[in-house]
Parts: C-alpha cells; sequence; structure tokens
C-alpha cells in the first residue's frame, strides 16, 4: 500500500515573489493527483516538480483571491496547448466559471477537453467528489470571501486475505472474495471458517484536511478529528494576531490550538505573510499547544502515514 | 539628454517555463516607465529587473492571448496590496476592462488606486497617450485575435541654445527661451540676430516599434519607417513557415524583411517558439535580408540611440 503523498507547490501569502510562491499543492492519493490551489506560476511549479500535467484531472480552489487561483486560467490554457483530451474538474466558488470562460472566450481558446465546472456556494460541509477509493468533502472556512477548505478521505478497503490461514483451513480460492468482503465461508471439507480466522484488518485509512484561508474556528475541529495530515494557513504569529481579525486570518498558535483539539497526527503550517524572516518561528509558537508541527516549504514532500 | 531603455522581461511564445518567459517588456522614455504586454509572472521579473512598481503608470496589451496578459490581474491587485495611490492607465482590446474587473468584483479586492482602461477597437492606426515630450499610437497587426503593435515616439524638443555665441553676439538672457523656439532675437545693441547663429539643432528624436504578435504584414512598413528600434515577433524560423500562416505569425527573415524595408536602425527579435533549442538560427535567418539584429533575452535591455 502507498501512502498519500502532499507535495508543496508554494505557500506564501500575497503577491508572489521569486522565492515565495502563493498556495498551490499537489496531493497523490490513491492514483489520483489533486492539484489544491493555483496561485500565480503553479504551472511552472509543477514543472519544476516534476509532476505530469496530464495526471491532474481535478483542481480544487478554496477562494477567489488571486494568490489562490491566478494561475488557474494560465494551467487551463495551457492544457489546451498540450493538446490534453482528457476531461478536468474544476471545483471552486460560484463565479469561477465566468472567469475563465470570459477569458477563453475573448482569448478564442477554446480547451481541446471537456472542461467541468463544479461551482460551491453551500456553507455546510458537503461531499464533492467520490468514487470507491476516496472522497472529498469542503471543511467551510471563514474568510474576507467565501472559501472552502478541503478534506480528502481514503475509503476502508477490504480485509486483507491471510493466504497461509486460507489455505491451512483448506479454503477453496473461489471463496477468497467474500472472505476479503468480511464473510464467513465454507471449506472444501463443508466446514464453516470464522473470517477472523483467515483474514486481517484492512490498511488503515488516510486522511487529509487543507484549510486555508481562515479566522480561527474551532467549529471544523469535529470534521477533521484524528486526520492524518493538517495544512492549515498560519498567516501571521501571535505578535500580529490583531491583524487576524481585520484580514480573517489565523496565527501559528491557533493553528497549533486547532490541531490539538483535532488530535490530528501531523500539522504542516503554511501561507506565511513574507513580512517575517524567520520563519522557524511559527513553529516555535505552534509547539507550545502541539507537538508534532512542520513547515510547509515549495518542492517539499510529505508522506501522509 | 538620455537615451531610451527597452528591458526585456520575458520573449517567449505560449506557455511560461521557469527559463522562458512570455511577453513583457519595460520602455523607459523621456521619464516615463511603460510596461507593454503582461504574461504570467510579469510581476515576479519586474522585482527581478529591480524596476519601481511605483514608476509604471501606463500599461499597453497588444491583444488578449495568455502569453501576453495573464499577468495583469496579478500585477493590478499587487499594486493594491502595496496601497498605490496614483492612478494606472491599461491600454488593450475591448473586453480586457470586463476580465479585470470581474476578477476584482469576485475577490472583493477594490484597487486603492484609480484604474482607467482605454479599449481599443480601431483598425487604423491612433494616438492613444500623448504629452509633450511622446506620443503612443497603434500599430494594427494581423493575429487570431484583435491585436495592435504600439509606436513609441519622442518628439522634436527646442533648439539648444549655444551660450558662447550667444554672449559673442551680445544677447541677453531674456531672450534666451524665444531663440530656444527657432525664433530671430534683439541683442543689447538692437541689432537682430539670426536663430541659427545662436542655436543649433534639437536632440535627434527617438523612436521604438513594438510589433507582437502578427502575421507577415508589409503594410506596417509605412508607420514604422526608420524608427530606432523594432522589436518584431519571430515565432518560427523559415522550415516552419507554413505554421505561420495556420497560427498567424512571423519567421524571423520576415521580420527582417520589414526591417529592411522600413530601413529601421535596428531590428530586436522575440516571441520565439520554445521548440527551437538554438536561438542563434533566428539572427541568422533574418541577418540573410537585415544586417542590424539582436535577440530579445530575459534581463537584457537596449538602449535605444
Amino acid at each position: 500500500m502507498q501512502n498519500p503523498k502532499l507535495s508543496i507547490l508554494g505557500c506564501f501569502s500575497a503577491s508572489p515573489k521569486a522565492n515565495a510562491h502563493p498556495t498551490a499543492q499537489l496531493l497523490e492519493m490513491k492514483g489520483h493527483l489533486f492539484l489544491i490551489d493555483c496561485g500565480e506560476g503553479t504551472q511552472i511549479r509543477i514543472r519544476k516538480h516534476k509532476a505530469k500535467f496530464s495526471r491532474i484531472n481535478h483542481i480544487f480552489i478554496s477562494h477567489l483571491h488571486g494568490d489562490h487561483f491566478f494561475g488557474l486560467i494560465g494551467l487551463i490554457s495551457t492544457f489546451g496547448l498540450m493538446n490534453r483530451s482528457q476531461d478536468l474538474h474544476v471545483y471552486g466558488p460560484k463565479g469561477i466559471q465566468e472567469i475563465i470562460q470570459l477569458q477563453l472566450k475573448l482569448s478564442k481558446s477554446y480547451t481541446s477537453y471537456q472542461l467541468h465546472f463544479h461551482e460551491l456556494e453551500s456553507t455546510s460541509p458537503e461531499v464533492i467528489f467520490e468514487d470507491d477509493k476516496i472522497s472529498v468533502e469542503t471543511i467551510p472556512l471563514t474568510h474576507r470571501v467565501y472559501t472552502n477548505g478541503f478534506l480528502f478521505k481514503e475509503k476502508k478497503g477490504q480485509r486483507k486475505l491471510d493466504f497461509e490461514a486460507a489455505k491451512k483451513h483448506r479454503v477453496s480460492h473461489q471463496y477468497f472474495n467474500l472472505a476479503k468482503q468480511g464473510n464467513d465461508v465454507v471449506n472444501l471439507d463443508g466446514n464453516s471458517v470464522e473470517n477472523s480466522e483467515i483474514t486481517n484488518e484492512p490498511d488503515p485509512v488516510k486522511s487529509y484536511a487543507f484549510c486555508s484561508d481562515t479566522l480561527f474556528q474551532p467549529d471544523i475541529v469535529e470534521q477533521i478529528k484524528g486526520v492524518n495530515l493538517l495544512y492549515h494557513e498560519s498567516t501571521f504569529l501571535e505578535e500580529h494576531e490583531d491583524l487576524c481579525y481585520k484580514t480573517k486570518h489565523s496565527t501559528a498558535k491557533q493553528a497549533g490550538i486547532i490541531a490539538q483539539k483535532a488530535n490530528v497526527k501531523h500539522l504542516v503550517l503554511g501561507h506565511f505573510s513574507v513580512r517575517y524572516k524567520n520563519l522557524e518561528r511559527f513553529k516555535i509558537e505552534a509547539e507550545e499547544v502541539f507537538s508534532n508541527v512542520s513547515l510547509a516549504e515549495t518542492g517539499k514532500d510529505f508522506e501522509i502515514e
């Protein structure tokens, strides 16, 4: 079983700078490669990360501030220049379709592929993507404009067959699938074999919660309880906590409190204001309340375990 | 007198890559700092070039293809984040205002400064900016969408006073301005002094023509005749001339023919397709018909002399 992997393409707030790229992340999970947010220049970051453009079929946009979506139109255009053929799905706030389609229309650049928009308006969590292996749901956040975080969850797989035990209990391979589904089976001698005798627990499911941008909002704790990895914005340090209320952002310590209350396994901080020279201070402030803290960094991968 | 200076911020066509930035140029002329086109990532290029954001008050957009304007919304937003106060003027094809204002509206990011749009629709050359020192006019081009090049021209200044000659001819300093304006004057002895005795020709005027993107279009020759510097797109080499007709672009040799026919002083080639490894070939092909050819290069300055 391969663990999911989060790759940071950019983790700074506001204007892009040569060494401070705006928010964009790639999440590799159960064969999917999801793009989360897409600030200006994201397509260059994807190339630098040597990720395959053609593997990106779903893009999730948290909100319509430039540092989270100004790179989307460029990426959509580049997909067209690459003669992409497979469908692309974009999930984001209402209005995102109008922005993209207006630009495509005025540049007479119709895409070579089907572009599907899934516009979001709900202020309650909703499942916006689902297949047999994973689901993605919105995490409604509180920011200056309509904003969602996203919760990516693996689904529980089948039980693991213990081949040696199955052989020992004289279970025919015709019954293996039934056993993996959790059923007791009948062996070659006509005797019933309990499921637990020949199977083990399925792989534990992994989950990732992306929460940016938001005011400190403890009511998300219930939804993200126990996730393996939480990315939470921390635009400011405590010395600028007053700015959080004005701009609807969080401090590193507030992110730590969310992580602690939700009992997550690992917290990654990001969306740093470019005013700070020493990012280590974010880690130190969050660690006052939560122990397993990392700092997002352009080009860095986090295995979700 | 300071010569105008052209700075190349990006000179490649299509999708931005780490080392192939899309079209953007800065033109320093008579105290103005004009931005010409604004592909994705241009704001980072401006920073790298150490140009002052606050000096840019006029932005000229040739056409609404992404590699020429996807960076505009980001730059306009960044000006806002910097609390810019002075007016900003954007000149570009009809539709540009709707694109920018829709994104500002949906992100609830109203600018801290006055943003003026000058939407272009005419297919004949028109003066779109003018002050006492320079004028800017459109150069209608032929591309897949409505496109203009831009012709930047200094205005002829006053005649230069020869102080020694004026002293010798006993001309009072009260008459100096009249003399600079080209008039004969009366000296301290009541005698008339011919203007040419005490003044010299004004500084020669400089001009710059920006022509991107366009099919080979010899009817622009008349308008750009004798310019000091011509930037002309050369997306393709001769081996791909057939693609020019399909995509409405030019070859390096065609750019050379325009330069030769217009008798310009210096030709700079750009808007290279990223398919070519060796850009020297563009220079070689243009030099078959015109001798003073340079290649655009990110970060490079060209003095206009």
